[in-house]
């Protein structure tokens, strides 16, 4: 154009397309070669200081910028795309999900609604999720930033339906009893974060007792159940884990579902972790039930492998959902035709704006089909069962709780140490493993017993990498031992 | 690796080198030739069709994806990247910022916490936009989905802080009076799909008139908290709104800061339009008070121009904000040193798992500056004024509003005609340039009256787009009324 306008766009598009080449190929080289990296290194205070700076005034060339990158980012990273990352809990992301988020940002697009190519990919992988979990076509459900905000998401349909009153308008200082949601000890914390930005209260939330094998107790439960009838409050939804976030222990879903319908409760089910246990060929039994749910929490940057964010909540009554965020005021009514004649997205949850999450999801489904992922599943599963049997024949390692699906629960334990000296050795040997690079588990307590932890969701992991894990473990915990003993001594 | 291991990486890299270097290719002549492409373009049935199959069991490779993706999505966009697109009110993304998502996915990272260099870039954005908007360096904020998300968390803040007892423990159903939220009639619906989220309900949102150009009435404000003491309700927060998503009207934010200091109440300013005039040469004087505010919502990806998604709240007080949401469960235990080492950035908000939305934003400033950033919206407002003049030069157009920063409401009206035609007839003129693919404006009502809406959010407008838009709702309009008198003949 003609006149003096400023734009963000380059005036000179060349320059901008050898540097995104080189962008290219450099994250081509960098996911290639991950293996041959450290897990995670500490970043030196050069670094660290580099990151404190005020905001930049003027601006400089991109590659210069990309450069502050190369150097001061690109080496210090979380490390969960790393074959040895086995921390906490989440995906190892994957170069088409990369793709993915790039192509969505070039395409640019709100999917808050509207008649666009993308908000039909959007509404497509909902119902490919639908469909893998086995649920109705005409269930409803809708992408968010991740796992909590799935399980916030369903709670919230759960608690407008179950108050019996019109809470949107009124709420719940119009509840005649106060209403009360069951999950097990095991629960991940998003669900007090949850109950208490609805609130409901932390007090809200009945922690069932689980069982030896982590699992919630249902003859526990029912007591809750009749104990808070006979009390005056409100009984209204049990949170069934399929999954849990410390040993991946999987709750009864068909004995909650019986319970739920039983007694007029609604299902929720927390398969961040697990749902998608649907698609394995083998292991899909694990998760027998879950379609019976009235609302599903899924996580696809989890087992799907997506980059960071995508979470995805279905919820059975489609008109319960719409009922519990719709809204459409003036400047958001629909049009009878063009960009605004399409359905508002926006309506089933929280954000007004939504980015197009969905588009890495679509593009890895296709690349590698349903199938391929099930297979992922099994293999992580059977890396478990490998993990745990390697432990089992180390005199000096221990299997803390029974694997149960990809999470293996387990400690340096030569004998004879007191459980204060164990965590304190545990917690020392996980360090040691991360800052020399070799590996990175996390660390929790089940039971009351301190344990390290490997969350097996790792497309890159094999087996030689959980060698590599059993041997590293022995080799800091032995030499810490003697170092504890000399000093005793 | 020597074993039978799938994953989702590629057994050979050099094909996907090559689809990955086409794929920007192909970015960069999308972005670059934009302007030479409809707005937006109706989707034909097999378009739709395509999206419509089930979940693909078997994959395909991923060049054969990519191709289903140029001919049916990357032709059907919403449109915002455009430069005459001015519907709603959206960035128009960059392509810097389609680089962040790629890098941010590449490095996979979660930045719900933990050492490493993406989480520092995550608290250095903070800290910029912190800086930006004048407020305290130990203040507190977050990166969240969009705006509506950054409302609800301070609006949670607010609403624990304000309660006066320990709501996250007990729930509202131990509040000893209900509680109130103010805003004027001109509030964006998020805030009500927040009070109602929060368990307040919409009974707890108090719309305070507007004056006549849509800004909050200040003497209706301090009558209704009056009013609402004198009957036993506990005044709570004032949501100040600093550029309504109507008119981008500007509440008086000193006027209300002193209302709220007097009162001990809460501010809040929604900031999500007009925050980021903050940093405008000339026009930061429009949002004079903004970091008097107990908590700000604002919108990288609106003024910024970020890929969806990303918003920030800001909380003046740190403690509070933690407060409100930390919760340490035992599998999310700092560790003395190694990755876990590093602050828990979930504690700020309702997610645990966090993208890395950060970085686009990060790279983007120090590509352009901030300085830039503000001329740009400088820009805005300027084309908004020139809109404006060209609109009240022509006979049959009429502005509906006065223009306060880079809204335009105006309408056909050749005199005459009835509201209820002029609705059909501008809804008509609207739908009609959509379809043609020349230019986007939505539609609202105000103050009674419907009217097109040009939000000029958008670095690669110039003005002779914005002729383009004046000559074709002038060529429409006319084109219509001459049809409408055929028929009435
Ligand atoms: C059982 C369970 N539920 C919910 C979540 C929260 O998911 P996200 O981190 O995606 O918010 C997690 C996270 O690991 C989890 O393990
Ligand atoms: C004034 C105002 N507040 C909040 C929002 C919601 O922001 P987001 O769409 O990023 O959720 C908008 C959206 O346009 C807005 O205009």
């Amino acid at each position: 154009m003609g006149d003096s306008t400023e734009t963000l766009d380059p005036a000179d598009w060349d320059p901008l397309r050898v540097l995104a080449r080189r962008i290219v190929d450099d994250a081509i080289d960098y996911t290639k070669g991950v293996r041959d990296q450290p897990v995670w290194r500490d970043m030196p205070p050069e670094v660290r200081a580099h990151f404190r700076s005020p905001a930049p005034q003027a601006g400089k060339p991109l590659e210069e910028v990309y450069d502050e990158l190369v150097v001061n980012m690109l080496p210090f990273p979380m490390g969960n795309i790393h074959p040895r990352f086995w921390m906490w809990y989440m995906g190892a992301s994957n170069f088409t999900g990369a793709l993915g988020d790039f192509l969505a940002a070039i395409l640019g697009s709100n999917l808050g609604g509207g008649d666009h190519a993308a908000a039909e990919i959007d509404k497509q992988v909902v119902n490919w999720l639908k469909e893998m979990m086995g649920y109705p076509a005409e269930a409803s459900g809708t992408l968010v930033s991740g796992g909590s905000m799935a399980n916030l998401i369903g709670l919230t349909v759960a608690r407008n339906r179950m108050s019996g009153i019109d809470l949107r308008e009124l709420g719940l200082a119009a509840l005649k009893a106060p209403m009360r949601f069951y999950g097990s000890d095991q629960l991940h914390s998003c669900h007090r974060i949850a109950l208490e930005a609805l609130g409901l209260g932390n007090r809200a939330l009945c922690r069932v007792p689980s069982d030896p094998g982590c699992r919630m107790d249902i003859a526990a439960l029912r007591a809750a159940i009749a104990e808070d009838r006979a009390r005056g409050i409100n009984p209204a939804c049990v949170i069934a884990t399929a999954g849990t976030v410390n040993t991946g222990s999987l709750d009864d879903l068909e004995a909650i579902a019986d319970l739920c319908a039983e007694e007029g409760l609604w299902l929720h089910v927390d398969g961040c972790i697990g749902a998608l246990l649907a698609i394995a060929p083998e292991s899909r039994r694990l998760v027998r039930g879950i379609a019976r749910a009235d609302s599903i929490a899924l996580d696809p940057h989890k087992w799907l492998h997506a980059p960071f964010e995508v979470g995805c909540v279905l919820v059975r009554d489609a008109q319960l959902h719409h009922g519990t965020f719709t809204v459409t005021p003036e400047y958001l009514e629909n049009a009878p035709r063009g960009i605004a004649s399409g359905a508002w997205l926006h309506d089933l949850g929280l954000q007004t704006s939504r980015g197009f999450r969905a588009l890495k999801v679509w593009m890895a489904l296709k690349e590698h089909g349903v199938t391929k992922f099930g297979r992922l599943i099994e293999q992580d599963l059977a890396h478990a069962r490998y993990l745990t049997e390697r432990i089992e024949a180390m005199p000096d390692l221990k299997i803390c709780f029974p694997t149960s699906i990809n999470i293996v629960c387990f400690r340096y334990d030569p004998g004879g140490l007191p459980e204060s000296v164990l965590k304190k050795l545990n917690t020392e040997i996980m360090v040691r493993m991360q800052e020399t690079g070799v590996a990175a588990v996390s660390d929790t307590t089940v039971r009351g017993r301190h344990c390290l932890r490997a969350a097996i969701n790792n497309h890159r992991t094999a087996r030689e990498d959980l060698d590599i894990l059993v041997d590293e473990v022995a080799r800091h915990g032995t030499r810490l031992v003697t170092g504890i003993i000399r000093e005793q001594c």
